[in-house]
């Protein structure tokens, strides 16, 4: 992984560097990277279910979107996993019609165990296993934290192969806990080398260029009112994992602190695909966001454009060029584009697209989020507003309105 | 479609109500409604693709975003289309391989019919088919402008099926032309009806209800700084429409006008699974966003869900319910949280997802676009600003930089 900042870098913090090493040292997330036994007995203990032809996993926000980042980068199992992660009926319905639920295993993931998105899917789900009576029990396990949580009680009454989730790591924060391990096992994604790629970036970062992002990220969110952080991926892969980003950065920073509220609202963009419908709004819209380019240095290669024999330049511009030559200089075209015209810049750039780089990458965004939390003043690991929402949403559902 | 506009209504504006009736009229994307004709022998024409079980469909920004929304909503053929619009290698490769190329038709859309990334894609799989010693030509269509350009000169060597894209209709503006004709005809998508429900909605109208949207979109980005239009829809269909109404909206309006820069960045959510990773940066975050809800007032039905016989509450609130139920409690539990915090809020209500009222949602945004650009005194047609990127992009491919 390696940083291309456009702006003047930034003298070192020293307050930030020892509380974020203090964090590196003892907060759970960190610390539990230190030892692998745990989530590879995840890892291991999930593998039966890797002989279903399909496997559902339900959970919703924190509970699926790390593991949708994983298995969007690599799945050479068998397996298909359906991740369900909204209540829409009408897309439910047709997602389990299109399964032969003989053969599909079923994953619900929930860290409280009580949220009702995913107690919804699973309930309703296990009923259509009984219609058609199937012993569902035995194709079925469950992930949530070790406490008399409803999800908890409902395994245990059904005997069902059961997982923790940490106590003490958030939702947001769990991609390299069970959570992750558990998607990982199904679709033979290395953790450990993913686990290893955090490791290495927490071990030997040179902690001043690491926080780079998130000094420039909080100045210009107090002082010049910068208040979106746009990533723009450039790989279908990392789709996946900027829709987690979004989360991650959104829930962690949207907060109020002595009367201001705080948060860059974050976007995710695809290039070069956006390119052809966000370009425009970045070039000449409000200079009110950061970008971040997320690329890979070596992609896969396809064959040359052989000779079209016609007389135009589009064509001849194309000859002799593989699809990666043509993805590379469109990702340098838009970058150089941005920046002579003034824009908020930075590329981070993964040599490859594997296990290893992902784990940086997305070990490297926990602390950029934690570390801009610390320079805004803020609590990047709750979210205090959204407790209204849910209990509103119940009182309704309980008054049937 | 139901408006719910949590602020107070705007005084009739007769010089943008006169300005969008004129439009009604003359603009070509609102003329073209008038008559079905050209349109549904697009829709006709294509019928013998669908004998292929799989159709990759070809094109970037204005040539895919259209279409894909419309096969997301509904899809009753055989026929599979694989919507490629990026040019990342390893995904491109990845599809291609898992495709019988014998029985998979092409479609290449290009309004220009010079943009490289649909020319890259259409080259090398013609190379691939070519490999395989399968006769092509006979199974690829191009939609183009009708002249001289590198597709259309292509269609012509190989005697291709080929398709027109309207001269004087933008690609972000062109879904009810022949564009989207062509995929609604490989979907059995009722393309008639969709039109049906644009054209009722700009006869019908009260054109000062119509654009209270715009005037106070227009409003609170001038006076009040307010930079992000967030979509939040809570159907799974709608959000491929969600990523067309960012292109529509971000290209259209972001724009500099007399040494201001204008333009709300379209951020998409999808409800309810947001709630769970967008809703506290919104409810505690900064009072930047102008929230619309997209809500449908029918949805399917699942079965209830069975009491569960486990004495605990998060169970009891559910039993009895249906998916829905729940899906409706978390929207309106969501809107009536984000009301009460004082956020900037409406609601937009279909009464059901069929392609008459997406026919009249796309056509309301289309309006909506345009009159926010009236107001905001910029052109909502171009976008001038993307065109230093592509000169630099081909620069660097032709260089091997």
């Amino acid at each position: 992984m390696k940083f291309q900042n456009e702006w003047p870098a930034y003298a070192p913090n020293d307050k930030l560097n020892t509380y974020i090493k203090g964090l590196f040292q003892n907060l759970p997330i960190f610390a539990s990277l230190k030892d692998d036994t745990s989530v590879l007995k995840v890892y291991a203990g999930i593998e039966r279910f890797k002989f279903y032809k399909d496997v559902l996993i339900f959970g919703i926000g924190g509970s699926s979107l790390g593991g949708q980042a994983l298995y969007a980068l690599n799945n050479t199992s068998n397996t298909n996993l359906h991740f369900v992660d909204n209540i829409d009926p009408a897309a439910f319905i047709q997602k389990i019609n299109t399964l032969n639920l003989k053969n599909t295993g079923i994953i619900c993931i929930s860290k409280s165990g009580n949220t009702a998105e995913p107690l919804m899917q699973l309930l309703l789900t296990v009923q259509q296993y009984e219609a058609h009576t199937i012993n569902w029990q035995k194709q079925c396990a469950v992930l949530t934290e070790p406490n008399d949580n409803a999800l908890r009680l409902f395994a245990q009454k059904h005997s069902l192969l059961t997982f923790d989730h940490p106590l003490d790591i958030g939702g947001r924060y769990n991609v390299f806990t069970s959570v992750g391990a558990i998607i990982a096992g199904l679709c033979d994604f290395g953790f450990a080398k993913f686990r290893q790629g955090a490791r290495d970036l927490i071990q030997q970062a040179d902690l001043t260029e690491l926080l780079q992002g998130a000094m420039h990220t909080a100045h210009i969110h107090k002082k010049q009112n910068i208040n979106q952080s746009v990533m723009m991926v450039y790989s279908n892969y990392l789709e996946l994992f900027s829709e987690w980003f979004c989360q991650l950065w959104g829930e962690s920073l949207g907060k109020q602190h002595k009367g201001k509220r705080y948060g860059l609202t974050p976007v995710r963009a695809l290039g070069a695909v956006d390119q052809h419908s966000q370009l425009q709004l970045y070039l000449d819209g409000p200079r009110d966001k950061f970008i971040t380019f997320i690329t890979v240095d070596n992609h896969t290669t396809t064959n040359s454009v052989m000779p079209v024999n016609i007389d135009h330049k589009a064509f001849q511009t194309l000859e002799g060029k593989t699809m990666g030559d043509l993805f590379k200089a469109e990702e340098k075209g838009t970058f150089d584009t941005l920046k002579a015209n003034g824009c908020l810049l930075r590329n981070i750039s993964l040599s490859k697209l594997n296990e290893y780089e992902l784990g940086q990458l997305m070990a490297f965004y926990m602390i950029e989020t934690i570390a801009t939390a610390y320079l805004l003043e803020i609590d990047p690991f709750d979210q205090p507003a959204v407790e209204e929402s849910k209990i509103r949403a119940m009182e309704y559902l309980t008054k049937g309105k």
